[in-house]
């Protein structure tokens, strides 16, 4: 293995076990020991990739949306957005670190002197909606009086609410069905019924998007080695 | 001021200096001496009161419906429901202590050692929910095809999620506009129109409620004294 993709791994297995720490205990009570121990590296090592527990934090935060694979494009944008809201709830029902760190890290408020900034993940989401929406409404999926600044917010604040709720009263075991039935009710608020009536919108949808887009991903990584 | 009077005065300043450090700090980092001198009694008596920090956020949990003043009742049962919501958000712009202290508490998901019962406000919210909008379907307000149970926990989670955005990205700034709008795309997708167009979503429909309430409370207090 090159120098360099070594160092990559590293970094990146770090990152993993500090989302991992985050997603247990929280912000607050993660320690830089227990994260250098999870990830199998020494304190050195972690110091020489990220200077602070907050760098780290800051990371996890950043990559929320980046960190996530690629789901299959499709013909309605609405059902693009859908499948990105459901890929994301699988993957936190999957345990995935990164994305339950990431969540956690985005919905504590914690102490106003910790100076993580929880807007980064937030706007990455809207701004991902209003384009979605925008290429929607372009394509005449959506109502006409329908303010995609605002429903892109909506949409993110309803995906976001569906998952503490669900986290709370069944430790995410509802988490499909929950975040599945919001998102039907906001769809039938802004799409026309002819794009209403073809939205795939099952509670199984994400394990199914999930599946198509580690394809794609494995598919792409293939290629890159040939 | 007779004795049991000044007790239970004594028993509100601390829950209220609790809910106050709380929502300040979460509850990990809250301590009781922090609490016992906000409220101003010694530790004492916040222990003849209450016996630990656990005991203490529970109860602030339990308080969250009951703590909040009523809305005036109204012909339609859906308005009722969106007054109950919104002056809930008003109650947390305007910073006060019970609400912002239990909602952090509830939305907080803490340590698992922690023991607190986060169950309890977000089942409360339900359950009131639920017999709104029975009423409501008894009514004719709903359209016939929506499930009761269903919706009530969506309205529950969207109003959740738009807390949590707004807090994140404005510091509450925009939470009635936040609120209002979630609530305007939720209500179009169960309330038959000729209801919808009857309902009060305007912004500042909370500063309103609460108003009236304040009013109506105060109306109640003084006919207790006469």
């Amino acid at each position: 293995m090159a120098l360099q993709e070594r160092a990559i791994r590293t970094r990146h297995s770090i990152l993993v076990a500090a989302a991992a720490v985050f997603a247990e205990v929280g912000y607050e009570a993660a320690t830089i020991s227990e994260i250098h121990q999870r990830a199998n590296v020494t304190k050195g090592a972690l110091y020489f990739h990220f200077s602070s527990k907050e760098e780290l934090a800051q990371e996890v935060l950043a990559d929320q949306l980046g960190s996530m694979p690629q789901p299959a494009p499709q013909e309605l944008a609405l059902q693009e957005g859908l499948d990105a809201t459901f890929l994301l709830s699988h993957m936190l029902m999957l345990g995935d670190p990164l994305v339950r760190g990431s969540i956690r890290l985005t919905v504590e408020q914690g102490s106003p002197q910790d100076g993580l900034d929880r807007k980064i993940p937030m706007a990455g989401w809207i701004e991902h909606n209003v384009a979605l929406l925008t290429r929607a409404k372009a394509n005449g999926e959506v109502l006409p009086h329908v303010d995609v600044q605002n429903a892109a917010r909506v949409f993110v604040a309803a995906f976001t609410g569906a998952q503490i709720l669900s986290k709370i009263m069944t430790e995410h075991a509802d988490l499909a069905e929950s975040v599945a039935s919001v998102e039907r009710h906001l769809m039938s608020s802004i799409a026309v019924p002819a794009v209403l009536i073809q939205l795939d919108m099952a509670p199984d949808r994400g394990a199914r998007v999930y599946e198509q887009a580690m394809k794609l991903r494995q598919e792409a990584e293939a290629l890159l080695v040939d």
